[in-house]
């Protein structure tokens, strides 16, 4: 029998559920004969949906019972505490017992973190697993971390931090030395916090391809392969940008919807309007990795469609693929040696 | 006589120098009839920038000579003890001494704030001026602050901010309450650091319209009047902004150019393109307020064309009639007295 890449998928949380979970599924199932899926969540209702979609009972799909459901605006404690039969926790548990080799949910973050965190554990040397994802930039794009797992890090842990995206994008990207920046206000060594400047001392010393501070513009201008931040200063920068995006998409379309010769012009652009929405579509995009962990989980937007989530599906592919957890395992192990 | 609003312009800083300040000074005569400028620098420079743009002897424009200047990636406190006749310097010394209302530069912000800071000492019961500026949103615009003159912002430094923007949106917006929020990476009550939870706390218990958190999204979505943070954070969300909005113009421009036909396409579609850009033209929002100082100082960015410029001056003269620090500083004194 060849390989097969194994990956439960919490059916049931973000915004749209089975609606968007299902169908992603069938589609990752069309596009990689090596994937397996685990569906967890309400089985009636699982299975509903696959026959809303005309599924039938495809052979490398298999669906794992859980009674309940966390809430997206569940608190992290209460979900860890009280939802033990949840689609999100009996989806992580499947990989902590072996029968998947990576759990993808668009489950609330917090209740994911703390789940996954609790369940999986972190690896060894790693302090704070921290949330990483890949940002479309002017020369491809560039991995940034944290993106809101934790607030207040301390040096030390942005230096983790540095370190697992590095890792990751070694593995993912096959780039064997990607630079790592770090995030901060100004590009002077005066500026920025403590935490900051504490963090730059201790790459400058590493091993690692680090090539200094950027300031935030340098996430799309491809400045780096690998952005290191906080998590709150992450998820500000993450979120301003899909606002942003937001506008430009809304104001775009208001200014072609304007007339019938400003329709006309819109009908005209078609392709490069597809072409530049398609080149900015988060959902080509979709997927953080919770790094840290001793396994792979996949964070998929809230709001994911079906498409988004696939793509999901495909990042924890690759994951399990490259053998991530692993790879910054030893790499850690390495690099705590020869300090 | 009528009322004349004087303001000093530091001629030489910026990344062009006399070549965007002496336009925009022109320009800004010609659209307000009530604005006299006094152009700090080294005189035969501007008498020389002067002619070459025809300007004559504008009557409400003066020259004030000054020998030295800072430069772009001068240290604020070598900037602050060894140029003393710096065009920065001797501007900010006008507005002190009474001579102009208010300074505009577009020279390097950490050297502009200590300086300012010193020469102009804070408000009375402000511990830290903040940087604010307007951002352009889908509701028409957002103000934000802290940009980047603080790091590591306790909570009561985050409530002065509040306390400073909302009076500031008052003044210059007209809007008698406006809506004053806290950025922070959730909605919900438990996320975020101390800091803002702390924050939180004191913005519930206070007189400020005041509406909670919002997330990075917010800005561009209009959910607020008043965004308020840490420098950090504020200068991370506004880089990066400006490195999205960079590429997506290069995408764009990139898709319009890519052959004839899309070539022709951008032709058509070019009054509305041109509307899009100048909707989130950032010259048009040119000119962040150093609030929180016994004067006006307005910081132009460095990269300012004259256009830009010439928006700058237009906040300070908005700034001067609304008599904004002393708005400010009765604002202080009240919320001060009621605690």
């Amino acid at each position: 029998m060849s390989t097969a890449y194994r990956i439960a998928l919490d059916a049931m949380s973000g915004d749209h559920g089975l609606s968007a979970v299902v169908p992603a599924a069938l589609a990752a199932l069309k596009d990689f004969d090596d994937v397996h899926l685990i569906l967890v969540g309400d089985e009636r209702q699982i299975r509903d949906a696959m026959t809303q979609h005309g599924a039938g009972k495809p052979e490398r799909l298999q669906v794992r019972h859980a009674s309940e459901v966390v809430a997206m605006d569940e608190l992290p404690a209460a979900a860890l505490k009280k939802k033990k039969d949840s689609s999100m926790r009996v989806a992580i548990n499947l990989v902590q017992a072996g029968e998947a080799d990576a759990v993808v949910s668009a489950g609330n973050t917090g209740a994911l973190m703390a789940t996954a965190r609790f369940v999986l554990r972190t690896l060894p040397g790693i302090d704070r697993p921290a949330i990483c994802t890949a940002i479309p930039s002017m020369q491809g794009h560039t991995h940034m971390l944290d993106l809101g797992a934790n607030v207040d890090s301390a040096a030390e842990h942005l230096y983790q931090f540095a370190l697992m995206g590095s890792e990751l994008v070694r593995s993912v990207d096959n780039k064997p030395a990607p630079r790592v920046a770090l995030l901060n206000i100004g590009e002077e060594a005066i500026k920025g916090n403590e935490q900051v400047k504490a963090a730059n001392r201790l790459l400058q010393d590493s091993p690692l391809n680090y090539t200094g501070y950027v300031e935030g513009d340098g996430i799309y201008l491809g400045s780096a392969d690998v952005i290191v931040c906080d998590g709150f200063v992450g998820n500000v920068a993450l979120k301003t940008s899909e606002g942003l995006a937001k506008m430009v998409n809304n104001r775009l379309k208001a200014g072609f919807t304007r007339n019938a010769l400003t329709r006309l012009a819109g009908l005209v652009s078609l392709p490069v309007l597809s072409g530049f929405r398609k080149q900015v579509d988060p959902r080509r995009y979709n997927g953080a990795s919770l790094l840290g962990l001793r396994g792979i989980a996949i964070k998929s937007h809230g709001g994911a469609d079906s498409l988004a989530f696939a793509n999901a599906i495909g990042i924890a592919r690759t994951e399990i693929i490259q053998k991530v957890p692993q790879r910054i395992s030893d790499r850690v192990t390495e690099l705590l040696n020869k300090r």
